[in-house]
């Protein structure tokens, strides 16, 4: 048996071949299978309502990821901040989506050099400050930024709150001769209320009339200006809104999520077993490929494990979730021969900066310091930033790749 | 004015000199000032109560910091994992305290490694299979392991829970011959009751006589073997423990605080006003001197400010503190003329990855899109992990130095 060397994960490490033997353990690990299950499923779905894909970056900040999206199609990635951009253009990805205000000149001078260096690349904008200050920096630099107005809700985050504000800011975006206003971004995941799928369904339709409307006022700068939304929960809602006649062949849709490349064990899934509710002609839906395993590290008493995983491992909005374990194999094992042991009734119920507190079940016996647990988590993007690279597996757990991340 | 190119945080950035201006915001600063009265403070404390300081490393991960607290007089560094050790010697850090088990054979390969290259380590073990593996793994190097045994609490985290499981494991570490029992380990932290103060004393009691228990029965295998624990909230209460007759001169006793090297806004704050209660004695006490700088966003509704600051940019086990705020200076504004402006009342509500929600007051009229605000964190451990570099910065708010983390 070969061993692998990678450079590394929280230090720099001779990785083995096999997540059971050898891995410096905690480590983040990707399932291939399921990971390129969901690139390939969300481009065809994508693909089957007539919008481009641009899937969120921010969630993993993995340009080996944003490759295996870009080769299945996908149109450009997402991005959050100025650097996050840099950092994709880095790695080859020419289009970006900012769905966020560029604010601040170091950021600013960021994008200039991005689009000096020919990038396509579109942000968006929700006030006038915001616009005289873009107008006036890309003035001086002699480039044309092109925008996206946000379209937001009462309550929400950013974004103008009323067809008044959007109308006037579609007039002071005209008035800037280094802005090109090129379409309008949502983001339906703030809205919110006591039936929240029809309220994402409004705001869906909300952001089609509204872009409708600049069309007809002529306020676009292109032909098919870009209408996108949505996130990795509610994306088959405004995937039907844009499907719809009034932007089919006149807009260009495009669809953001980033959670579902890796999906996950909590929120994404509950929110993914809606969307499979809603859309009973949908296929398999997506497959959780994120992981992060890591070892028993003290049984001090009975009915009490602590693991060697902590805060800076994985993401904590929500407990992780202990899903399979294993006995730490041999240097000699066979990958592949590991069964995974019982971890049922085993509960997380605290964490601290590198601990795990995990009640057991009674009657377990079998548990032993070394025993490696692999753990679910709920948001992959809060677990993706606690690592400077996560490690690719097939499904013998043999690492295939190293994914380095770029947070 | 000189523009000062520093590689990157998030990216690969030319940083201009002044936090005001040119530097890509959000970005995590460190003010010299404090920081330095920090590490001067905590090393005299620890020489005052006859105690070698071993900083806990695994808050800042920063070799620079690393090394600033070497040179005021610590002893060693404190670690949490074997990919943490890996990382403070491959900076030049020989004395390694990993205050935690070492479990798992990739993590022993790699402290067999250090090993080898002559580092001095000492681990903790609780659990007989752990001294069983230990001792096999480093028998087969052919190398000798100090370990400290752990003394724990019930319901606590990690350590064996009574004076027999000690001793039973004194006699298991005996039978090991690459393992030495060089000293104990104990933690504090983990103290719950009614009133943790006297737990607190209770339990550092107990680790000084169970200490001279193991001394009087020739359990140690060196002379002045260590008695170590210490976060940053009971240091005061371990050290005067540790200070008196059954210890001084016979054992050598070492505190471990970690947090108090930048300090906070929050549950340290807390801990540090509890101490210097304590101990009216103490002059001056710690100063917080990490922030993280960030900017409004936008400003989409009356008393709603958007700043574009998140999860992964600052600590949030406490929503983070406004603490001034700054108009974006222009690159040509002399740097220590801006006057901070005033962030009375203002709020936070609510985070997401990438965005912070304040609530701001009603009388609020001069706040702008842009406008740079400074936020203070509670824990600080958790703003560190979130940056691949930090920023140093004197007290014009000038950058006099990148601070690399090894996360």
């Amino acid at each position: 048996m070969q061993t692998v060397a990678l450079a590394v994960d929280k230090g720099d490490i001779e990785l083995g071949p096999n997540v059971l033997s050898g891995v410096s353990l905690p480590a983040a690990v990707v399932h291939e299978g399921p990971l390129m299950h969901n690139v390939e499923w969300m481009q065809r779905f994508a693909d089957a309502h007539g919008a481009r894909l641009v899937p969120h970056g921010k969630t993993t900040m993995a340009p080996a990821l944003f490759h295996r999206q870009l080769q299945a199609g996908a149109w450009g990635i997402t991005l959050a901040t100025a650097p996050q951009c840099r950092a994709a253009f880095a790695h080859g990805v020419t289009r970006l989506l900012m769905a966020n205000q560029l604010v601040g000149k170091a950021n600013m001078a960021i994008i200039a050099s991005l689009l000096e260096q020919d990038a396509t690349f579109y942000c968006v904008v929700d006030s006038h400050e915001n616009v005289r200050q873009l107008g006036h920096f890309f003035a001086e630099r002699g480039l044309t930024l092109s925008v996206l107005i946000e379209v937001g809700v009462e309550g929400g985050r950013c974004g103008c709150r009323n067809q008044q504000q959007i109308l006037s800011l579609a007039e002071a975006i005209a008035d800037e001769p280094a802005l090109s206003l090129v379409g309008l971004e949502g983001y339906e995941g703030v809205v919110h209320g006591d039936n929240p799928e029809s309220g994402v369904r409004v705001y869906a339709q909300y952001l089609v009339d509204v872009a409708v409307e600049l069309e007809a006022a002529g306020r676009f700068s292109q032909t098919n200006p870009i209408v996108t939304a949505s996130g990795s929960a509610w994306y088959d809602v405004i995937a039907e809104a844009f499907r719809g006649a009034p932007l089919q062949g006149r807009f260009t849709p495009m669809l953001r999520p980033g959670c579902y490349v890796v999906h996950d064990h909590g929120l994404y899934r509950e929110a993914q077993t809606a969307v499979m509710a809603r859309r009973p002609d949908l296929q398999q839906g997506l497959e959780p490929a994120l992981e992060v395993f890591a070892q028993v590290q003290s049984l001090p008493e009975p009915g009490l494990a602590i693991i060697a995983l902590g805060k800076r491992d994985i993401g904590h909005d929500q407990l992780p979730i202990a899903l399979r374990r294993y006995r730490e194999a041999d240097e000699l094992l066979k990958p592949g021969l590991a069964q995974p042991l019982s971890v049922a009734g085993w509960e997380v119920t605290k964490m601290m900066d590198q601990h795990t507190f995990v009640r057991l079940p009674e009657e377990t016996q079998d548990v032993e310091v070394g025993d490696i647990v692999a753990f679910g988590a709920s948001h992959p993007c809060l677990t993706f930033d606690k690592w400077r690279q996560l490690l690719l597996v097939d499904d013998q757990l043999n690492v295939k790749e190293r994914l380095v991340t770029c947070f």
